[in-house]
């Protein structure tokens, strides 16, 4: 590790074998793209303009602007050939031509959003999480509606409103039934979504399905997403058009998007599907990743007490039933195209035991068994002030890899009266 | 007339009293916007650089991208302050430094969308359309559910599928139930919807909500929109998340962009609300306008026979139960925020007699009243080679001023097999 131009501490999530792309701010500069590595980042930029990347057949200025879809457009090939440059570049001395001030701790990072995303779609895609919810709100019904083993269930989000880790999350208020009265106020339910989201490198044309077996070469990379929800402004609105309010408020996106490539070593097989899917959802190699998710929270009172946040939740990824490559299947085969940047996530992602609920709305059955914090209070939904972290890791052993963390903070709803002003 | 620089026709769709802006192509060369006149269009990057609008307010370079994002984001001062400038200017003579070329026939012009559109909310506006659907989808039951009255209910359509005016429309493929099997093949039930958009100029801040009133500050103008559905696809998928698939293949905007400044003589109020609405959906001011808009269906064998379009279906728009204003005070009353481009669409419109229905499900009542085409054939929903013309004006007197059209015309299904090739 001596010899490495840049440290990587052991047991860190971003060793040589991950090396996540981000888009971050160094103080007052703009956002701007960045590799990370071990407790530092390399300056993307920098690098390009050095001349680093000549041969890899990188388009120029690939690292000039203010989001990573430029790079990512230009498929396996590129990324594959820049990933290795970079092993290459940061696993020895530094490269000749590269100031120092290429690399910079990254604690002094300010995460903007990776990439800018066009259309963000969010599935549904645990069968752990879909049967909660159709348990909680359709009880003595069938768990799972009919069409949920037959397609991957989905539905656009707003992208407008994706944030990057830290962003304040202003409680949302909006109409809810309250006794049978509809009522306009702050959200009572305020409530996370525990997610994993797929970024698109490559786009597709209008018209032209992607066949399942070919997602890898349009999907790049993994990251976080914690998709917050209000429970009561969506009961009441999503009649028949779906969630809208509801989620629209906030979306936080995690600053570091882990390459597939870096996630290989952790591809599973997902479950068997029953009934079998339509062709056209069926892929030849494995789409599972064993991907280790946790949700963690910190009270305002025990962040004042320096209590540090006490993990909520647990669950692993590689049990969704279904995939990423199946995702993108569905999406695309009504000949719908996608564009570089676009984000698929997951849907919540639960497991079947308890403490492995990806959701508050299923940690705490529907708000009936609130659980303890250590400064004394009890949660069900979440309280101004909370601060809730996702984390994620590749693997479990000692060659794991991290997918990072995304933080958002409940802040009071801004002053609207009845007239929303 | 004779002495104005550029020629307007009697009756024309685009008197000086419309001016709406639009992005077009003119040949080979990318598309840029343009004002319509008459017949014509007046090329804006041009009159700026010839120092047209010198003193209006107008940043640099408003028009010399390939959207209107950056003027339409300046605001009613500026909005106004053009538009004024436009009138002098398009009815005196022609202006010095201003090249002939400058000015171009409309029909020469190959549509782009007007604007780079961010996030795309389609809401459900109709009275008429949302009660029509009641009856074919829940017979027996209530027509209207219970959040309709009190809320705009809507949901993210997919901006990456908007299409400007004459692109193709591939019929989509998906999941359907036949005979209760879930099949996989081209939708039968291609569909349309009549709809009316507004584009949003000025964005706001994610925490700080719109105001109903001062919904006139934001919203720049009006568009037609056609939202191609798959009613078969749609009606198996949409359970509980909405309508995704049987959506999201193609959308198509028209060309012209009408200011909602040239559409003040055309307010009127809107329906009166009962139950009373929320305060934040209130507002002082009439939103309603008096739009009358149209269908119109050629098949490809009346347009091998040289056949006009004939009219399926004509609505008015005055009487919309939700208007804009309210739609945007209730997108952003949880905090969400709004980019310039971002459009918010109607939902069908949908009038009280027959004839007057939005989508060929309404005309046709689920399929079970067709309806004949002057070649021989029946219609309940649309075949290959059907050319659509959605078709709007404001007013309906000597004073009216158009919103132009946009057609599409459906082309059969990819070839894609059951693996999505």
């Amino acid at each position: 590790m001596a010899r490495t131009w840049v440290p990587v501490p052991d047991g860190s999530p971003f060793p040589l074998t991950a090396l996540p792309y981000g888009v971050l701010a160094l103080g007052g500069a703009p956002a701007r793209p960045w590799v990370a590595v071990g407790d530092h980042a390399a300056d993307l930029g920098v690098l390009e303009q050095a001349g680093v990347f000549r041969g890899t057949g990188l388009a120029a200025a690939s690292f000039a602007g203010a989001t990573l879809n430029a790079f990512v457009a230009q498929g396996p090939e590129v990324w594959s050939a820049v990933r290795a440059r970079l092993v290459d570049v940061l696993s020895g001395p530094a490269p000749t031509g590269v100031p120092e001030t290429a690399v910079v701790e990254r604690r002094l990072l300010r995460a903007a959003l990776p990439v800018a995303v066009g259309d963000y779609v969010d599935f549904y895609s645990s069968l752990h999480h879909a049967t909660n919810l159709g348990r909680l709100f359709r009880p003595g019904g069938e768990a799972l509606l009919p069409n949920w083993r037959h397609l991957p269930v989905g539905y656009h989000g707003r992208s407008g409103t994706l944030v990057p880790d830290g962003d304040t999350v202003w409680r949302p208020s909006g109409l809810r039934l309250v006794d049978g009265e509809v009522v306009f106020g702050p959200t009572r339910a305020l409530d996370i979504e525990l997610e994993v989201g797929a970024v698109v490198g490559v786009g597709s044309e209008r018209g032209r399905p992607v066949a399942a077996d070919d997602a890898g070469r349009h999907l790049f990379g993994l990251c976080l997403v914690n998709d917050w929800s209000a429970r009561d402004i969506q009961s009441f609105e999503y009649q028949p058009l779906g969630p809208f309010l509801g989620k629209s408020f906030a979306t936080s996106v995690s600053p570091w998007l882990v390459p597939l490539e870096a996630l290989e070593p952790f591809r599973c097989a997902g479950p068997e599907q029953h009934p079998p899917v339509a062709g056209y959802l069926r892929t030849s190699a494995p789409w599972g990743f064993d991907l280790h998710l946790e949700v963690h929270l910190q009270s305002a009172a025990m962040r004042a007490a320096g209590l540090p946040a006490v993990q909520v939740s647990a669950v692993s990824f590689a049990d969704m039933y279904w995939s990423f490559a199946q995702q993108l299947a569905h999406l695309t085969v009504n000949g719908a195209s996608v564009r570089p940047g676009d984000l698929l996530a997951s849907g919540t992602v639960s497991g079947a035991d308890p403490g492995s609920e990806g959701s508050l709305i299923e940690r705490t059955w529907g708000g009936t068994r609130p659980f303890a914090l250590p400064d004394g209070s009890e949660r069900t939904y979440l309280l101004d002030g909370d601060q809730v972290e996702l984390r994620g890791w590749a693997g479990t052993g000692p060659g794991r890899i991290g997918l990072g963390s995304v933080r958002g903070t409940v802040q009071p709803s801004p002053q609207i009266d009845e007239e929303g002003r």
